[in-house]
């Protein structure tokens, strides 16, 4: 078999193989993706991306046929919606490998919806993630959490950034190091379809290169149905939200957010949040599929 | 930076970056390594294994300067000596991307001595081992071994395969799969520089393609320093030395050795073991190595 074009890239360590298939002639079998996602036989990822026109996707019926369509499969072969830091990832190889201009913004088509990329200059790219909700936002917590590792239950916070989430806010840095997430934290109430859980602390406020005030703060991740992750960028989204509901009135919509993987920025507007950071990519490449599978 | 030419490849699912320095322009640093074995920032594997011939290799002076020298360096930037199964995918790199002849056995030079490759077609390749020894040979058993998730302490037969292994046997799959590796066992006396610890458990008994008598067992392996692996060369061998030691006179010198990420088979004669099994070759890329590391 021909070997398969990709690349891959990586978006503060949450990682992907892509691969360009603009006519929808190539689209991989999920035994495909688990086998490039497959990090000691494969090659390795979180995820697998297709960039392919709409007009070649079901899904994207009624969208300008030429829009780039972000095929997004998870490492266990299984489509998904969307991923801010694999959208990242994207808007790189866009510009990187087909000569796409960013820089004013480009309107792509996901299965959670169309979304806008734009390139930052210096390997950045921001990314439109859409509409948020907090359900519950004149309480400033509405669930209880427990995390192994951390002496008491915290409070948490419902942030719904298009999946959900609960943020907990933890003491220092020493009780973020200290919290053991190699097993699902308990929230009461359960949430219907499971929550990623955020665990954040607070590190200052500074003054953004355009003079606007920026909160700061770190943070970790569980991920429902993956456990910890090195960054989760609806889960940034969510802890910069959350935040800023704590702070109160005149509290900073522009918040820096560490993650394990690097550090992302998450603008909160009324209507949506933009998430910028890094994406970086690190090799193209010829994969020699397996015939069987 | 000129992008680092490379291949990514894995034996058993012992997996690495391979590249040709065929004129030692080009050795990498540890941070490069640390790079390229990084499974989310950069390509990932168990190491790196540089083809550079021995004329450019101050270790191999003294050997034929034409040989290829097998630089392997572990994941953490280490220069390390050999590895069995690192041995197999070089030897399928020097194949299909150097066209070298392996079909009647080519000897290259490595940190641990040279080493005889031999391709067996379909995929599959012999690697001369080297020397082997059982200290305690007249024994069983010369160590008390405790393994997380056993009932009991079980005895384990030290061998020596250039590196120390200790092999226990356990009665049956369901305990093979009980046992807890994510712990290192805990080995009575301690040995003095640490050993490999495997888990061995009976299959049966077949014919091999030559009508030899083929010994058949499953194993798992928790190496010294690195954890549960897929797959380890040398802690194949030692296994097959050992239920070899314990059958008694007549057992079979050729043992099918099923490993979590694959199968293996052992050849033992007097002076060495010889290992075979499939490499495979999954994608050659140009790697962007980040200018600061």
């Amino acid at each position: 078999m021909t070997p398969l074009r990709a690349t891959k890239g990586h978006g503060t360590e949450n990682d992907f193989v892509l691969f360009f298939d603009e006519h929808g002639e190539r689209p991989l079998s999920p035994a495909q993706v688990r086998f490039l996602c497959d990090r000691r036989a494969g090659i390795g990822g979180d995820g697998v991306i297709r960039a392919v026109r709409a007009a070649h996707v079901p899904e994207a019926h009624g969208i300008d046929p030429e829009t780039w369509f972000m095929d997004y499969a998870n490492a266990d072969g299984s489509a998904s919606e969307m991923c801010g830091n694999g959208a990242r990832v994207f808007a790189a190889f866009l510009e990187e490998e087909a000569g796409v201009d960013l820089r004013e913004g480009l309107t792509i088509a996901t299965r959670g919806g169309e979304r806008t990329l734009t390139a930052l200059g210096d390997g950045h790219y921001a990314v439109g993630m859409g509409p948020w909700t907090i359900p519950h936002a004149a309480r400033q917590a509405d669930a209880e959490v427990t995390v192994r590792g951390l002496r008491t239950t915290r409070p948490g916070l419902s942030v719904d950034v298009g999946n959900p989430h609960t943020v907990i806010a933890v003491v220092d840095n020493d009780e973020l190091e200290a919290a053991d997430l190699s097993e699902p934290p308990v929230v009461v109430p359960p949430p219907a379809h499971g929550t990623n859980v955020e665990l954040v602390v607070p590190v200052g406020e500074s003054e953004g290169p355009d003079g606007e005030r920026r909160g700061h703060v770190r943070m970790r991740v569980h991920e429902r149905g993956s456990g910890e992750t090195r960054s989760c960028g609806t889960g940034a989204c969510a802890v910069a939200l959350a935040v800023r509901a704590w702070a109160g009135e005149g509290a900073p919509s522009v918040w820096d957010v560490d993650v394990p993987g690097g550090q992302v920025t998450v603008r909160i507007t009324d209507d949506q949040t933009v998430l910028e950071g890094p994406a970086v990519l690190v090799a193209t490449m010829d994969v020699n599929l397996p015939a069987d599978v």
